[in-house]
């Protein structure tokens, strides 16, 4: 159930077929999740978010894949997006996130939307000390 | 401008000096930020915070503590806490975040919430495929 | 499954019943919606509910029908509530939104949740050209 | 007050200058607001930012620039992103929101996190009516 | 600074004076608050959200005054906004709020965040138990 | 479906059987629900998440136990916890919330949300009577 339709033989489109092509030959899979099938009702969206995913979640850069992954993880679970804490745990299980490193993760996450209520109920004023512009 | 009123001279309450005093040591630093300086108006919630935020963030475990810092940074953003973004951030440098990790978190955070509104706003059903159940 | 009980028969309370003929007679359909079926446990919350629903929303204002739903939408999935997202985008259709103006609605919607993000997670200081009292 | 140091003379970096001469350019104007300045310590997160916000925001498509901006408003608000808030309720009023439109804007953001509560608090079942897949 | 513009002597409008007159009445109190002066700039809106606040929160009914300034409270740090959290944690004060009553809503609103994020990650299945249709 | 597999026979493991045997007790109940169940993945993280929840919600205190079920649902309605609104709104009812309280619950947790957004979208600053520190 959702609020667009699935379309059939989305692949009949030269766009969402160089897109999906694209998923399979970065992931090295066939499996295409249903985030993509869903968005293939509209070519540009897919064509720039699936560009986005693979720039940011697939390329090397400054943080290593399973922290970028645990880090979506801590987004989606704080937004509450159900489909996304489910794709995202499958995807750092699957880049290597161990148990302990799950556990370790939940914790973290909890604690800090619970101190989050603590500092916006007390309405703690930001110390001097945190400025950046004062820390150069 | 806070919604509790700051304790003056805290430190008279033995409690709340003894966990103070082992934020200076934890820390080795002097510096006592507002939020435990706020949090001083009731001298159990200080010490289990405290407590808490020690065992997870100041022991050693399954993540690095920049790691760590980065996922409280992401629920903290995610939440629109704006002394915890601070803290957090001022937490991360502190622990060895380079510029580099810090763009890196911010285009993770940023692409996180922007694809979590997408499968939210489709309605994506989760993929069969991402239970754990299933995964065993 | 949902926390209250269903009332069976909900129209043998006259309140009820005036409620969802009212609803019958403004969309000019026989479907009640769950939300209104749900929402009969307690028939004060139900004509007040109903009330501020048809008065902004079925009475014609200085924002076009389809452009409310649109934007009770991008409410809606900003808060991850899925019946609502489900419901307006089904009425925000039924009231004339294109494929076209959905997919732009989407990316709309899903860039404002990532700059937010970018906003927050730097914590930009407010540009004083955007005090509303500095531009009269 | 922010997370981040406010890069000293951002535009000796040409792909800076390139970004805000393209800003300039785009809103026919000289101010560059500090959301830009400041995203301005990375230059690449500061194009692709842009890029997407000017691709999205300043190029004509499927809806009207002033529900485009209406609509990044009701997602800010609910976020809660103050910064944002004021960004773009600003942007609302340059492109034309009359005041009459502001308070209908209001309304309906207001009334739809209401009505969302509502749906998440009784968690109510979505109708199968809702269903895209059975409207086709 | 705010996104708009503060209306100069708003009591010339009847209608703005007329809800003022309500609000001093009602709080046997000559003080009104910013957020009925920036309201002012809609008579309407002014009218139905005082309208609404006066019959929720000050009139008697099922929940005691303080515990409702108190939901207020959990509800409003979670949505993370700053002006109320300010004002109705005055409110409950002034309604009879004691600091151990404050330092333990701020327990169980902490806790809730936590446990909310360890429910959303784990994606944790819904008993049957909790159905209240089966409860009937 | 989760995103962690539910552990066989959890109770094989000492200190899983131990807080379930206190959850038992405390609840004088053999119904385990799926939130232990499927904490049970991490022995520490099901002790501590349980010893906290006995603390706050099974422990005499400053407010009555069905005050904090009411809170407890207010912060998870709010975000948008379905799981925790579930199974906190059972708690609630089987300590004693009434469908009245229940009803003007949800009255206050829908208004707090409107204002909420009225407030952010205002930007309404903060009132200096509201201020802790100007209250003493």
């Amino acid at each position: 159930m959702s609020t667009v339709t699935k379309t059939e033989n989305p692949e009949t489109d030269p766009r969402v077929k160089a897109v999906f092509d694209d998923i399979r030959a970065t992931r090295k899979s066939d499996f295409i999740n249903n985030m993509w099938l869903y968005l293939a009702f509209d070519a540009d969206l897919l064509e720039k978010t699936w560009g986005e995913v693979k720039a940011v979640m697939a390329t090397p850069s400054a943080l290593d894949p399973v922290v970028k992954e645990m880090l979506y993880i801590a987004v989606s679970v704080t937004n509450g997006c159900s489909y996304c804490a489910h794709s995202h745990t499958a995807a750092a299980k699957a880049k290597g996130m161990t148990t302990e490193q799950h556990a370790d993760l939940l914790r973290v996450i909890a604690l800090a939307a619970k101190t989050n209520q603590l500092a916006v109920a007390l309405q703690v004023p930001v110390d001097a000390a945190f400025d950046a512009d004062r820390q150069t």
